[in-house]
C-alpha cells in the first residue's frame, strides 16, 4: 500500500521529494486518489487536472534541479476563476462554461510550478465571486470537511474544502471582501489576503478591480509564507502588480512575537460576535501577548461602501451579461447585480470619498500597533441551505453577513493572515492585519501562535 | 493725470516697481480706478478688495527687497471660488453668500503676493463652475471685453473679462472641462491649464475633484510662465499635488520651436468647427511648422465619459444642498446636478474604466509628437442670453457644448496652453496641448506664435 502523504506539510513533501525519500509521482498519485475518493463528498473540485499533474510530477523527479525546488512535488489547486492553460474559466458560473478554453496559465500558478508545485485541478466557488457562503446552484454546494452538513464559507469554498480536507497542501483563492478569509475560518485553516497588489490578477476572472486580491489556503504558517514568497514580484500584466518587489518573508518567521506591538479591536469587531467568535479571539490575543483593545473608526460605514463600490462595480462588469443571459445566472447572484445597476453613481463617489478618509484613519493605527486581532467571522460553519442567521440579535440572511469581520479590512487593502483555532465541534479562524506591504508581520504571529499551539488546523474525520 | 498701466505686461509693470521707476500704489491707484470705470460694463468683478490692494502696494514700494520680487506691484484678480481672506467663498452660487468669510488666502493667492503681486478682487464666475457660457443668474453675466452683447464664455467669465478688458495683467480661473481655454479662446487672451495636480487646490471651492484644475490667464505668454512659475510646488494641503516639485518654465521660453515635433489632430477635433476655429487653427499650424495630422482616438468618447463624471460627481458633492436649497441654485445648473444624481453607479465605473484605456493611447501619441494643436471652441463668442447654436450640422445647446474641444484633453489631466488668433471681429483660441508635466513645452511654443505674430492679444476698444 502506498504511502499517505495527505497530512504531511507542504515544506515536508518539498523536502522528501527533493532528498529523493519520496517521489513526485508517488505523492501526486495519492492526492489523486484521495481527491478521487473524496471529492464526491466534499465537491471541492470542479476539474481535475490528472494527466497534466502527473507529467508534471515526472518531470520533476527526472529533474537534476529538484534539489533546489521549494515546493518539489507539493499538489495544488486553484479556485475555478484562475486561468488554467487547457480549461475555460468558469468563475463559478453557468455562462462562462461556454467560453474558449484558456490558453496560459495564470501566472501564479506558473511561479508555484516553477517551483516544483504540481497542479491538481480547478476548484468550486460562489459564482462570479459575489458570495459568502460557498454554495453554488451549478455545481452543488462545496462541503465542509468538518461537517458534511455545513458551509464551507465562500467564495472560495473549493479552496477551503480541498485544503481543510486533506486533498492539496495549497490551495490559491481570491478575497474581494472576505473569500479567502471566510472559507479560511470556517474549514479551520490558514489563509492569506496580501496587500492590494501584491500579487498579480493577470489572467484571474474579475469581479471588483478596486478590491480583488489573490492569495493562498495551507495547514500551516510556513507553508502558507513557501508559497507566498515564491508568487511574489511584479507582472508588467497587471498594472497594480507592476512595481513591487518580492520580500520574503519565510527567513522571519522564527523572530517570533519579539518587538510587535499587538491589540485587538473592539467595539464593531466584538458587536454581533458568537461566543464561538469570541472565545477564539481571546485564546489568539492571550498567546499574542495583545495588550490593548483599540478602535477601527467607521466600521460599520466602511462595510457599507465596501458593498456600494462591489456591488456597482461587479454590475458594471456583469451588465452585458445580465441583459443578454439574465436566466443563466444564479438567481441570487443575478439580483444583487441587478440592485448593484440601480445604484446611483453618486453613492459610489461617496463611498471612494469615504475610502480615502477612512484609509487615512486606519493608517494612524498602525503608527501604534504592528498587527490588530478580529475575529474572522461571526460564527462557525452555518448548516448548508441555511438561510438566516442572528446577528446582534437580529435576524440576516447568511449570504450577505458573513463578511461582517472582512469586509472594513480588504476595503482598504490591508494584508491579513486568518488563523484558526480548533475550537470543539467546529473550528472558527481570527484575523491577523497588519499595515500594508507588511504581510510578514502578519505571518511571523501566526507562525508563533502556531508554535505556541493556539492556532492549529484541527484535522477532520473523513 | 496718472499713468495708464492697463496694458503694460506683468514683466513691465514689475520691472518698473522693482526698479523705482513706477510705484506699485499707482499701478494699484491705476487698476482700481479703470476697475471702477469699467466694471459696470464688462460685470467681471463680484468683489474688488481696494483697501487690502492699497495696503499691499504700499507695503511693496517700502520694501527693501522689491527689486527681487517678479511680480512686484502687478494687480491680479482670482475667480470667486479661490478662498480670499475675509471674503466668503461663494463659487457664483446664492447659496455659498452666507458662508462665512474665509480666514486665509488660497495658497495660490499667497504664492502670487510672496512674489510682489496684489490682489484687486474676486471675479464672476458660472454657478459651481459648472457652466461654459459665463453668464450667471445671480451676478449677471460678465461680458466680452470684444463686444458687450456677447459671452465671455465660463464657467471662468469674470476672469476672462477682466484680462481681457485691461483691468488686470494676471487673473486665476478653473478649469474642470474647460473653464479656462474657453474664456480664453472667447477674450482673446492667453491661458494655462496645468497638469492635473500641478497647482495645489486647497482652499478653493471644487466641482469634479478628479478633474479640477486651477491656473493662471494672462495677455502674453511670458506673463503666464511668470505668474504660473511662482505658483508651482507641491503643497501638503492637496494631496495630488504633495509631491511634484516645481520645474520653472521661465527660461526655457527662449528656445523657441527648435526640435520640437508638432501635429495637428484632425477628425473629431474640426468636425463642427466654425470657418473661424478653422482659419485660426490653420494659421497657428502653419507658424508652428506642425506637419501631420493625427487622430485623437475615441475622443467623443473621452466627452462623454467625462460628462458623466462630471454630473455624478458634482451632484454628490452638491446633494445635500440640491436637497435642503434647491430653490436657490441657478435652475438651470439645479437641473444639471439632478440628472447627475440619477445617473447610475455602473456609467461612473465604465466611464472610469475608459479613462484609464484612453489616457494610455492617448499618452503613446506623445512618443512621436511634443505638441498637439486643436481649436479651443467651436466658434467665436455667442451672443449673451443666446440658447442653441450649431453644431456640425444640428442645433444644440450653447451651455452644453463649447467645451466640444477642450473636455477630452482635461479628461486625461494633460497640460495645454491656450493661444488667441485675432481674427476680427472676434478673436478665437487654439489649444496647443502637451505631454504630462510638459507645461514648458506648451509655454515655449506659445511664447513662439507670440513673438512671431501668430497668436496675440486683441485690444478691445473700451
Amino acid at each position: 500500500m502506498s504511502k499517505d502523504f495527505s497530512w504531511d506539510s507542504a515544506a515536508e513533501i518539498a523536502q522528501a521529494v527533493a532528498s529523493g525519500q519520496a517521489s513526485a509521482a508517488a505523492v501526486v498519485d495519492d492526492a489523486l486518489a484521495r481527491i478521487g475518493k473524496l471529492n464526491p463528498q466534499l465537491n471541492a473540485f470542479t476539474a481535475v487536472t490528472a494527466d497534466r499533474a502527473r507529467a508534471k510530477a515526472k518531470a520533476i523527479d527526472a529533474s537534476p534541479d529538484k534539489k533546489a525546488l521549494p515546493l518539489a512535488g507539493v499538489p495544488f489547486a486553484v479556485k475555478n476563476l484562475f486561468d488554467v492553460s487547457g480549461l475555460p474559466t468558469v468563475a463559478g458560473s453557468k455562462i462562462n462554461r461556454t467560453h474558449p478554453a484558456a490558453t496560459q496559465d495564470q501566472p501564479l500558478i506558473a511561479r508555484l510550478e516553477a517551483a516544483g508545485a504540481v497542479l491538481v485541478g480547478a476548484l468550486n466557488m460562489g459564482e462570479y465571486a459575489y458570495d459568502f457562503t460557498g454554495e453554488n446552484v451549478h455545481d452543488g454546494p462545496s462541503r465542509n470537511p468538518h461537517d458534511l452538513t455545513r458551509m464551507t464559507g465562500g467564495s472560495s469554498g473549493g479552496s477551503g474544502s480541498a485544503v481543510g480536507g486533506g486533498l492539496v497542501q495549497i490551495a490559491l483563492g481570491s478575497d474581494t471582501n472576505g473569500s479567502i478569509r471566510v472559507p479560511s475560518s470556517l474549514c479551520g485553516i490558514f489563509g492569506l489576503k496580501p496587500t492590494y497588489g501584491r500579487l498579480t490578477r493577470a489572467r484571474s476572472f474579475p469581479f471588483v478591480a478596486s478590491l480583488d486580491h489573490l492569495g493562498p489556503f495551507a495547514r500551516s504558517a510556513r507553508d502558507l509564507a513557501l508559497a507566498y514568497d515564491v508568487m511574489q514580484g511584479p507582472d508588467a500584466e497587471d498594472p497594480v502588480c507592476a512595481q513591487r518587489a518580492a520580500e520574503p518573508t519565510l527567513p522571519l518567521l522564527e523572530r517570533g512575537l519579539d518587538g510587535l506591538r499587538i491589540a485587538t479591536a473592539g467595539g464593531y469587531f466584538r458587536k454581533g460576535a458568537s461566543p464561538e467568535a469570541l472565545e477564539a479571539l481571546d485564546r489568539i490575543a492571550k498567546a499574542a501577548g495583545a495588550r490593548a483593545e483599540i478602535e477601527i473608526p467607521e466600521a460599520a460605514r466602511a462595510r457599507a461602501a465596501a458593498y456600494v463600490i462591489t456591488t456597482v462595480e461587479g454590475a458594471a462588469l456583469h451588465i452585458g451579461r445580465l441583459r443578454k443571459q439574465g436566466n443563466d445566472f444564479d438567481p441570487a447572484v443575478r439580483d444583487r447585480f441587478i440592485a448593484g445597476a440601480m445604484v446611483p453613481g453618486t453613492l459610489v463617489v461617496q463611498a471612494q470619498k469615504f475610502r480615502r478618509w477612512y484609509r487615512e484613519q486606519v493608517l494612524k493605527l498602525f503608527e501604534r500597533y504592528d498587527a490588530i486581532l478580529v475575529p474572522a467571522t461571526p460564527c462557525t460553519a452555518p448548516k448548508l441551505g441555511q438561510v438566516n442567521f442572528t446577528l446582534d440579535g437580529v435576524d440576516m440572511p447568511v449570504r450577505a453577513n458573513m463578511g461582517l469581520y472582512t469586509q472594513p479590512i480588504s476595503f482598504i487593502g490591508l494584508p491579513v493572515a486568518t488563523v484558526p483555532v480548533p475550537l470543539s465541534p467546529l473550528p472558527i479562524g481570527v484575523q491577523v492585519i497588519a499595515a500594508p506591504w507588511r504581510e510578514d508581520v502578519a505571518l511571523r504571529i501566526a507562525h508563533a501562535l502556531e508554535r505556541m499551539g493556539a492556532a492549529t488546523a484541527p484535522r477532520p474525520n473523513l
